[in-house]
């Protein structure tokens, strides 16, 4: 089953001493879920891939907590904010840096690329035609380029990645984000970025990502 | 100097080897800069706390990383996004929880309230008259109801606190926000919520918080 991969023996810490069952749920798609996805795959967690329709979504809204997924249950806990559930498998994984200040970059970078992708969401699921057209506009010829340069510089002076020369969960969130939002904007928008393209392909071509978007269910973004 | 504050022996962990020099921009609000400043009162940390006009607005920008605002200077290094910079100091004063699992908790907690914040802004920034009207109907009678039962009912479950009863960064960050979300929506959320508004007093009532709040400039929200 897609996402249910791994040995499934590595300790991740948890409030359940024993490894815990893990499911977790979104639309069939990468979106929100991906970076979290992608720390999974990284750390050989099993884990319930659990995919739901648009049309199921009303009706499972009501059921998750705060209205919102990705959900992760964890023995049947249900937890949210993928960002949040993301930086704790990153720190067992030991991907949040060095020490609190390098961890504090990791964050800085996320949540960066984070309010990028706020500005992409807002474009493509904006309603009205008109408006639509008006934020195409604003984000190609503004918002794109204003992140898109900053990003790659951010990359060039850190030696490849987005935290000092080092992977970290930045680099493998923030090229989840990508992946999804490229298509997303049917433009792949780092080709003219070579620090950015650059590290994109470093972390596709980790195995354990490798292996996961091969075998991942095949979604428009 | 409003904002320096404190005796500054507090050692906090950065990666300058002495206690740094801190400094604190920006605009001449609470906003998003109180979760850091509340932060920084409840540590004792000395900063300068630097504040500009709106007029300035435009100039500042140029100059700041990613165009954003609160910037914190460490010696001199400018960092950026405000929820990682204030998670930083949660974590140098202990205020994240007692492992990995509880700092989980503590992020969704803050993460949640910040999707509550951004409704919140993006009615109140919302420059068209009718499309604002619009917004407040919905902010008022659907998204405060949704968000404001559901975090009282985790405050509730929680003993008096947003994470495992003890106070961890969540409680002031979150009571960071409402201050500042109650004077910009005029009416006192939190007053038919009582866990919410328990642990606001109690917020509010911590001796550092207490000090900072009567010393503070006054601002609109």
């Amino acid at each position: 089953m897609a996402g249910e991969t791994g040995d499934g023996n590595k300790h991740i810490e948890t409030n359940s001493a024993m490894s815990p069952k893990y499911k977790l749920t979104y639309f069939d798609l990468r979106g929100l879920a991906e970076p979290l996805r992608f720390l999974l795959a990284y750390g050989d967690i099993e884990y319930e891939d659990s995919r739901f329709t648009f049309e199921q979504w009303p009706e499972m809204k009501k059921s998750m907590p705060f209205g919102k997924v990705p959900v992760l249950e964890v023995d049947g806990q249900a937890l949210h904010q993928s960002m949040a559930m993301t930086r704790y498998f990153a720190k067992q994984l030991k991907l949040t840096g060095d020490d609190d200040w390098e961890a504090m970059l990791c964050d800085i970078m996320v949540d960066t690329m984070n309010d990028f992708r706020m500005q992409v969401t807002g474009y493509y699921y904006e309603p009205n035609e008109e408006t639509k057209e008006k934020k195409k506009e604003v984000l190609f010829n503004e918002t794109m380029p204003f992140y898109l340069e900053r990003l790659d510089e951010e990359v060039k002076k850190n030696d490849g990645h987005f935290v000092k020369g080092k992977l970290t969960w930045a680099d493998l969130a923030i090229v989840a984000m990508i992946d999804f939002m490229e298509d997303q904007l049917q433009t792949k928008f780092t080709d003219n970025y070579s620090n950015l393209k650059a590290i994109k392909e470093k972390v596709l071509d980790l195995p354990q990502i490798k292996a996961w978007v091969e075998r991942r269910p095949k979604t428009n973004y």
